[in-house]
């Protein structure tokens, strides 16, 4: 609900040649549990901060393959029965409790998705086998994603996007995604201490506009390119991800075999591009 | 084994008054999969670089509160049955796959302990609850640990860290974390795409050398220190924990809690002392 931060004081600490303590008002980036109920079984924990958790339950869902549309969910609200005292010892929701009910037909994951993935494939546990299982779990290939990528847009995208973070400048703690077009409106960002949370509430916002397949989109993330963040990515049927740092090893390779186009290090007046060179024209 | 960075061509773009595009090698931090098998059963699989994956396994066991003693485990070795065929046809391990063997009456979690440590939770999910679970699962308190540390030490640890980091200026992807004696001293450090991966390999080591419960030592992070960086350094009995960059809300709840120190954007010649502040002195 809002709680994007916390005030907490700090003691601000400088060592020269004595050492400087002054104690001042700060501000923390909030973190609190997300427990995500699928049919009233528990299905996962995440931390996150607090906002968007709708939108966290459908994209993490999307993530996982549980979903692809909007009528695949039926209700998605915070759980009534999940409460805590407050100081004066009136029960609050904790807010922290979503019970999502799936549409008739919609099948839930049998045990803990996140596991599933990589302990049903034949060779044991690699990287391509993790690429492989995934690509066989998605339902909009993006290879054939024939969206021109302008050089000039792309580069600007971290720089709006930071624009665009409410909470960041504050706190220096937090993670954002983008979600933009093609030629560079951002539709929907969001802020979170975790980056896959960030990636899921956008992905689950877009999900909810009935945005997906996200043909002709750009996602772009504030720190790392990992193989989470590019399978969530591609689990949204986005043809590229912008990363303001490095991508794993097992992201570009998931990149290439999917066909996306992965941009690392996108700083202004450069970027890198690792797969999908051919969307920007070079 | 020792597969930390992966050397992959780059097209590297420079956005002007026209576009400069040019093809260079470059090297990509390492991301491979790592199931750790319990007593053969398949337990959880993280994404990480590999190496000191024994250590990995030791450190994510220590903080789960499955283990708290080298003697805990039997044997943890790469499983011979996980082999993939490399490009000439030869099946190769993966060493993707570890087996840990449980010593005799020490009882392995009966699910995936990451999410019963909040299900239990009487008062539904929250950060109160998490923090009292782990408190509970805390084998040895902090509190009453009366290490000195000296601010001059404090502030030139992530300086000392980033030193020894062996890949971080080739890739610019990699969490590191460190273990530090009270006095400066970095016992041991480790590189990883996943922060609590980092910090598992070097608890992990810890644990196997038989400095557990770590008391007046001090684990340091390259990041940012979040809940779960928090409960791991408290479930190795570590009483300081020093980030990089920001903590969040319930990473500050917990060390409070705790009795642990936590300092953040630690960047010479400042920090933010958030909690314990009696250690230093303050």
């Amino acid at each position: 609900m809002g709680r994007l931060t916390v005030p907490r004081p700090v003691t601000r600490v400088v060592v020269g040649e004595s050492v400087e303590a002054t104690r001042r008002p700060d501000v923390l980036i909030a973190e609190e549990p997300l427990e995500v109920r699928l049919n009233g079984a528990p299905l996962a924990v995440t931390m996150r901060t607090p906002g968007d958790d709708v939108h966290l339950a459908h994209g993490f869902l999307l993530s996982e393959g549980v979903i692809g549309s909007p009528d695949d969910v039926v209700t998605a609200r915070y759980c009534a029965g999940s409460v805590v005292a407050d100081e004066t010892g009136v029960p609050q929701n904790t807010y922290n409790v979503l019970d999502v009910a799936l549409a008739p037909g919609v099948p839930a994951p049998l045990v803990d998705p996140t596991r599933n993935f990589y302990t049903t494939s034949s060779c044991g546990v690699c990287g391509k086998a993790s690429i492989e299982a995934i690509e066989q779990q998605t339902r909009w290939p993006v290879a054939d994603d024939a969206v021109r990528l302008d050089p000039a847009v792309m580069v600007g995208m971290p720089e709006a996007l930071r624009e665009h973070q409410r909470a960041f400048d504050r706190t220096g703690g937090l993670h954002a995604a983008g979600l933009f077009t093609h030629d560079g409106q951002l539709l929907r960002s969001a802020e979170d201490v975790g980056r896959h949370n960030a990636v899921d509430k956008v992905l689950g916002w877009a999900l909810l506009q009935g945005l997906l397949p996200a043909r002709g989109h750009v996602l772009v993330v504030s720190g790392r390119a990992s193989f989470e963040l590019t399978q969530k990515t591609l689990m949204a049927g986005v043809p590229a991800l912008v990363a303001v740092s490095a991508p794993s090893s097992l992201a570009v390779e998931m990149a290439a075999a999917a066909g996306m186009t992965l941009l690392g290090f996108v700083r202004a007046p450069r970027f890198n591009v690792y797969t999908g060179a051919e969307r920007l024209g070079l």
